[in-house]
């Protein structure tokens, strides 16, 4: 069994609260947070708001902002215990030397509203040396099938990926309720095909994937489409993304 | 009973013969296209390459590019029968008034590789008289639970709002996975992300579920991902989205 101790308590935290509390290979046995915290969503698991309480674990987990990770790792005793950050962006050695630093990231999005099945995340860890890449790894594997070590640089460019595919699509899915607002259709009309598109790339590449006016150069329905968009910031846009996508595939035609 | 003639077969007429056949209340009784067609995807059902040859049906659905729409309807011949087409974009007005006129607009993004779940897909119809719309409405409940009546100004905007739920989604997908191809990490990891980002908007609003360090306005991690970008068209595409989504979120804070 391992033992983990949650340090912080936003969104990462507190969905692996609940993965670990599902799992038989480890146990979270005290959630650190410098602000008191909802206890009823700790399932009857210590806390406390002073590091200087804090228990032995096998591992501590710090959950809190990014530029938060460094001071805050300093102020963790000495202990030469396994330290982990759960940040995409931040290197492994953001950490204080004080402990022994690994990073356990985990490739997904997390509302404090959804809960999201564990099995599938790809969680990226990384660790100084094996027996604490080996810890990572048993600890990753208690609540995912996906566990893979990935360094801080290429995690950094995973990271970025993640922000195409993750933040800037759900941008295009906020213009397009937009679009409809203003003729009082239902976002709920697109979501058959918000869906299809997101399974369509399990089987074809993005690539292989893409349609649409942009791709096939078809000026006259991208004309109309610049006339009917009243966003300036949607036009804009849509301009940007459609002489991309025209260049790549003309090139290719 | 409702026969059908489908007027071309690319994407779409292939996709409504599959969703037909395993329909009990519409049939298709004939395919025309210019060019001839691999037979074996007819389940035999006859096919002509010559307009003069088209058979007595209650509704033809014409399926071609949009450009094509307009001069080829003006081909067939005037009898006053329900001639359809299948574009988001084109109004029903560029249909010949040689014939009856309707639309029957499929929301979803079709390749010929993949079969997709007719049930859920939105159908968008319009015609211009009740008996019209009540044949159509018919047709498309044969194959799916959402038929709803959509006018050619509205859905216009709806395949507006489609480019951008869509094809610039999928162009996102693109991007993400160039970035991972030059790190040699698998696309693959991004899956359970792509997954729950078009999840996620079934139960929370697209600005809701928005989040990122553009919404932050974590000009650490934004200026870590510019300097990470190798590509200038994907530089550009964050640095808009990027500005775009801070300045949004900047004013509502």
């Amino acid at each position: 069994m391992i033992n983990v101790i949650l340090l912080g308590f936003g969104n990462v935290n507190s969905h692996l609260l609940r993965a670990f509390s599902e799992s038989e290979e480890a146990a979270v046995i005290q959630v650190f947070n410098r602000s008191k915290i909802d206890l009823n969503t700790l399932n009857d698991i210590p806390f406390t708001s002073q590091l200087s309480e804090l228990k032995d674990a096998d591992v501590y987990i710090i959950g809190i902002a990014d530029d938060a990770i460094a001071s805050f790792s300093e102020k963790l005793a000495n202990q030469n215990k396994l330290v982990v950050h759960t940040s995409g962006s931040a290197a492994i050695d953001v950490l204080s030397a004080n402990n022994r630093r690994g990073v356990f990231y985990l490739l997904q999005t997390f509302s404090k509203q959804q809960k999201v099945n564990f099995q599938k995340i790809p969680i990226c860890i990384e660790a100084e040396n094996k027996t604490d890449l080996k810890l990572l790894q048993k600890l990753g594997k208690a609540i995912s099938n996906n566990v893979v070590e990935v360094s801080s640089i290429k995690r950094a460019r995973l990271h970025l990926a993640a922000v195409f595919v993750n933040n800037f699509v759900n941008y295009m899915y906020q213009i397009g309720s937009e679009i409809l607002k203003e003729d009082e259709l239902s976002f709920n009309l697109l979501q058959p095909l918000i869906a299809e598109t997101a399974s369509k790339i399990k089987t074809l590449s993005p690539s292989e994937a893409q349609t649409g006016p942009a791709k096939r150069n078809d000026k006259k329905t991208i004309e109309k489409h610049l006339h009917l968009l009243e966003s300036e910031a949607h036009k804009k846009i849509y301009k940007l993304i459609t002489a991309q996508l025209t260049q790549k595939y003309g090139k290719e035609l």
